[in-house]
């Protein structure tokens, strides 16, 4: 999914929301135990429950790799059972040297390979461009590059001088020439509302993946104020909020509930900046 | 495996040899393709022919991820075909919110989650301390954090000044208080040999994971001039210049011989450092 085809499915929806896939084996409704696959069914009722209210999906792969191959194979299916129309987005926070970053780009891009073509993947910056260059390759696949992230250890590097700048502001400078907003999104913990600003002076025409709005405490207006640009330029993830919003037979129903709530501020939001 | 464990390993077979591997099935001996996994008898004959030259082996997780569920069930099985002897590394360059690095431990620390129980995990450490914490939490486990790496991006944050210092220095000097060196490593490239002293300046009692000696062109004997410790204290990776030592039926027999001779280099070494 490109650009323009992401806003398009912003403005259809009415909506910038991403839902976090990250189920727990131990969190999950106890009716859905007696499935072969309790998280496969979990996910599948989630999707097919919320699907019109959100543009992304997001599994966090360590959840399933967790689960050994019997987790990957969930992964999979999962990623199979999301509609098209979605935008899909592989959080595996990889990175390595450039024929390594290959080969997780096939893990994550090539249905031929693996069974899977997300949309994106999460990387870490820290091993420099040869380790982000093997994503960008695929033509219409994106790169969503760990620049402010949402938890304490944030604090221990990410905003610590680097040149006469913090060094996630040194992050998106640098990786910016490495490509443009058309393949590259930033992850940007909305429990920074406060930092938006600065960031869209450094990178304006970027969508931004936002963590932390819900469960981490994050406030949606407030990224919002700093955060929209022209076409958006946000995916706000929600995770915990939304798919444990019951432990009950009606989770489906409490997480789409969850999901309407999202979706209903997040189109007050567009209208407001005058983008529906 | 505990440090002095891992040090009486290295005494006994007078080696500090890990062995990567990182196959790719299009570079495989075209005999093995007959095997219906043709990766995991390639694996296994390798690690029957080297597992007395080498202390530690280390799949690079990407290489099976890239195949799906089914590389999947290959890293398993390779995990499981490795001697109880050797310190296993799983290369994978995880890290992310505490939550979710506690998910990647399950993956690779917990034989009963996942099948796998690997001694070590590669980590990136842009996430800061509680991306690294849930890990460090799985008593005689490891983490061997990214510091300096051997790929040109390493130029592009690595080695960028950061407080005064660059940001891999400040990288060990703030991790160094998170765990110390009977849980901790640190991945060093070798191409960076008059790097070493520094870095022992910084880490004089840690362990050093040292990717980048034969295919990536690092010089073994520079490495040990300022690497070595009174424990040994280094591992040196090798991956393709044994593991494709030949594309023939030989190919167990060409990466004896190629472990062999980095053996007794090693030998050498440990002798003239006064470590064995």
């Amino acid at each position: 999914m490109n650009k323009q085809q992401l806003f398009e499915q912003i403005q259809l929806k009415k909506s910038f929301l991403c839902i976090g896939l990250d189920p727990v084996l131990e969190k999950l409704p106890k009716h859905l135990l007696k499935y072969e696959d309790p998280i496969l069914e979990f996910n599948k009722q989630l999707i097919d429950a919320t699907h019109d209210l959100c543009v992304a999906y997001k599994p966090n792969t360590a959840f399933y790799e967790s689960r050994g191959v019997k987790g990957w194979e969930t992964l999979v299916k999962t990623w199979q059972h999301i509609p098209k129309d979605q935008f899909t987005i592989a959080d595996a926070k990889r990175g390595d040297i450039g024929n390594t970053s290959a080969m997780y780009a096939e893990a994550f891009f090539n249905e031929e390979s693996s069974a899977m073509s997300f949309d994106s993947i999460t990387v870490a910056p820290y091993m420099g461009k040869d380790s982000v260059s093997p994503f960008l390759n695929h033509p219409n696949k994106w790169v969503i590059l760990l620049a402010l992230t949402s938890n304490p250890g944030s604090q221990d590097f990410q905003t610590q001088q680097s040149n006469e700048q913090l060094l996630y502001e040194q992050v998106i400078k640098t990786s910016a020439t490495w490509a443009n907003s058309d393949q590259l999104m930033y992850v940007v913990g909305a429990t920074k509302a406060q930092e938006f600003e600065n960031i869209r002076r450094l990178a304006p025409d970027h969508f931004l993946l936002v963590p932390g709005v819900g469960a981490q405490g994050g406030d949606l207006a407030a990224v919002c104020k700093y955060g929209l640009n022209k076409q958006c330029g946000l995916l706000i993830n929600a995770a915990r909020s939304i798919i444990y919003a019951s432990s009950g037979e009606d989770f489906a129903e409490a997480a789409r509930a969850e999901a309407l709530a999202l979706q209903q501020e997040m189109e007050q939001l567009l209208k407001a900046a005058q983008l529906l």
